[in-house]
């Protein structure tokens, strides 16, 4: 019984701390500000177009990476997703694709002030990049993302990685004029992949294992 | 310069350590061996008489804590995850609920033992359970599970946690005659909830973050 009374208290307090870190501070939306910026030339091109980069891109430089932010917020009790909109239709994680041999916290970070910090003023500092939550893979170029890998594919030619990114108390979001910053609660995103495609619409159970807490205002 | 650079390396050990920790280890399907032994009583119960206890439970007991194993074993080189078929329909993540004042570790330990080892044989020893993937949770008795509590219910009903359990090299899984144990691809998991229900079909996402080491036989 000795031995097993330690055994115990010792996984007591690896359940302790790993309660901890599942625990995540979200502040509310009221506390942060939000402007605009001029805004970011997107690439006007065809699907055949973004197929054609995308093999030459490939070709010479292999899997392609993308790095995602999941950004909460608080509204009415419940977490909210930060979301970029495009044109009043497409909804994307705040984030983009790894120059290479940028290391994906470098590269989120990178994105995250380019989407989110007024030109100039931002640095490293400003994004605390916490765990990996997820990853999905696209096998072909012309397919979908999967939360996996196919055994009957010999390179994955994309991979997202989606990051929790942990807010500060207080902050200014300065976002170029042509997207729109939204925040949308989280039992709004659940099993609404019509709306906003798989990944975003799995994000709520990406989060499940993490507990909340709602520092109010 | 000099603090940057070395705020990059911490960055980068901690990434290496946060890679190593997501690399799971899964071994072929061959190398277990399974056997049946005598079955599992059921409760033959209808939907209103389950409704019934839950209810006289939650105000008892609160809330209803349910704790599930996800197993995983290799075949065709792709992971595929161990789940007990009941009637020929019913699929279900083995694992069941606490006890009143059971923890998580323990609850999820002696329901695999009941489940998959011989009788008198297990200790919880034979179980190796890692990290909390993801919870789900019931907010009213009559209603589906969701990955998130919603502000407006005050109290869930029942929350589900699916553990990370990983397998040694090789072991016996004695399983109850009236259940089956099956081996599912991640792939047929995958945006199959009419066949598996949310839960479980929501499992390769919970999984996509970490990577395999399959071992071959």
């Amino acid at each position: 019984m000795g031995d097993n009374g330690h055994l115990h208290a010792m996984e007591d307090d690896e359940a302790a701390t790993a309660e901890q870190s599942r625990a995540v501070r979200i502040y509310p939306l009221g506390n942060y500000y939000f402007g605009s910026k001029e805004p970011l030339l997107f690439k006007n091109e065809t699907l055949a177009d973004r197929l054609h980069r995308m093999k030459s891109n490939y070709a010479a430089n292999g899997l392609r990476t993308c790095v995602e932010a999941v950004l909460l917020v608080e509204l009415f009790k419940h977490p909210h997703l930060l979301l970029l909109q495009i044109r009043n239709s497409i909804f994307k994680l705040p984030g983009g694709r790894l120059r290479p041999n940028e290391s994906d916290i470098d590269g989120l970070k990178r994105k995250l002030s380019r989407k989110l910090s007024a030109n100039g003023t931002s640095d490293a500092s400003d994004w605390e990049v916490g765990e990996c939550l997820g990853m999905w893979w696209r096998p072909d170029f012309e397919t979908l993302l999967y939360p996996y890998l196919s055994s009957n594919v010999k390179g994955a030619k994309e991979c997202t990685k989606l990051f929790l990114v942990k807010l500060p108390e207080s902050r200014k979001f300065i976002v170029p004029k042509n997207l729109k910053l939204i925040a949308v609660p989280l039992c709004q995103l659940h099993e609404n992949q019509k709306t906003y495609g798989p990944v975003i619409s799995g994000v709520p159970q990406l989060l499940s294992k993490f507990s909340f807490n709602i520092i109010e205002a």
